[in-house]
């Protein structure tokens, strides 16, 4: 079913009422009608079963049925950190991680980065939009914060509001590692931020700097994982050990 | 450190001779000299630390330093079939469980597989290519097998030869699911075939007939994952509970 996230005044009581965007994807892409069904969400979460009422030419009015109770949201809320790439490989993974759960995405100006920031207005609007229609079609309740590219100066101070924050390290990838079973295990219900970094790695000052910073670092097994792969591995990881019942 | 495939007889003693593409690769793409290292692989999972000699016009002499003994290979042999869907979703799936430790790869023409199969000898060719770099790439010692497109009923008797044998079932994406973790668990040095549907899932009838078969169907949590997103999930789920160490 098709969902759509809505302000909250939006929704009055058992009426909700779409217009803009939306309202054109019903009534132009979607092509639906009267009696349809669509799942509906506020702003704080809620997610509602709905019916079409009425399609105008600028709105679409609609029933409210009922609340739908089931969660669809990962029991941490983890905000991917990358370094910066190119911006296609930055799209996916947001778009990837906004599937698998991700409460954030940002993207940081690193030592081996190869590609430069740029004038980033229009390039967070499209990634807002991304993280939208993501959230809308994996049936998450929220959509993921975008925060657009920091300088990594920048991403030290933005950490300090997470409670948990971990960065993968390569070096470490040879190594087994028990520390990122240990943090996924603690990170219930916490704020959580992992960094990996760009196709160069993370370099041995920015590692130093992250440590003094409160960073753990975690290896992700014995593989050498792409950039773009690092945090499919990081997302799944979490939902996997948070959202899939142990049978004993 | 680039790493090659070799087949064994291209290894002798503490010589190994490179032709053909990778010679190729090593003179007119990397542009090594002799003194580089670079690390080979025989058919058998052996992996070698080894020196260039000599690079000439046709081929690259090398020099063995030394056998590598850290393992990069998952504890479980996981075969990722996936219902038949666009050229380019199979091969970025392909490349990416490749990193992740997949063992092999294949396509099923399933009931709601909106693609059809097209004549496939160059198309297997090339995902050969691509299971090979992704190993390269990500220092694996095995490249994945790749098996091409497969109609059901030839996907239901190749899935014998497989011990454990799971498929990904949208049914439960709303349930807490135990059954994941526990085969999971239960798959270190086994053969296991995992399948996803195409986009549009898999079809009660099938559902049906791959349980006859002895396929447990597993719930890969609450949130609704795209065909491609989903065998990533599946891989990095063996991986982080078979891979990295627990505390306790």
């Amino acid at each position: 079913m098709q969902r759509y996230f809505l302000k909250n005044e939006a929704i009055k009581g058992k009426k909700a009422l779409i217009r803009g965007g939306d309202h054109h994807h019903i009534r132009n892409v979607m092509r639906m009608r009267s009696g349809d069904n669509v799942s509906l969400c506020d702003e704080d979460g809620n997610a509602f079963l709905a019916e079409i009422a009425e399609i105008r030419t600028e709105e679409t009015l609609l029933n409210i049925l009922e609340k739908i109770e089931s969660e669809s949201e990962l029991g941490a809320a983890v905000t991917i950190a990358m370094g910066l790439v190119r911006r296609e490989k930055q799209e996916e993974v947001l778009r990837r991680i906004t599937e698998l759960g991700a409460a954030g995405f940002l993207t940081v100006s690193m030592e081996r980065s190869v590609v430069k920031a740029r004038e980033k207005s229009a390039h967070l609007e499209r990634q807002k939009r991304i993280a939208k229609e993501a959230a809308e079609q994996s049936q998450r309740r929220r959509i993921p914060n975008v925060y657009g590219n920091l300088s990594f100066e920048e991403f030290l101070d933005f950490s300090d509001q997470f409670e948990i924050r971990i960065f993968a390290y390569e070096e470490r990838a040879h190594e087994k590692d028990a520390a990122f079973k240990r943090l996924i295990r603690a990170s219930l219900g916490k704020e959580v931020l992992v960094l990996v970094g760009p196709e160069g790695g993370i370099s041995p000052g920015e590692a130093d700097a992250l440590k003094e910073r409160g960073f753990v670092s975690v290896g992700l097994g014995p593989r050498i994982l792409r950039v773009e792969t690092a945090p499919l591995y990081i997302m799944s990881a979490f939902g996997y050990e948070l959202e899939l019942e142990d049978e004993s």
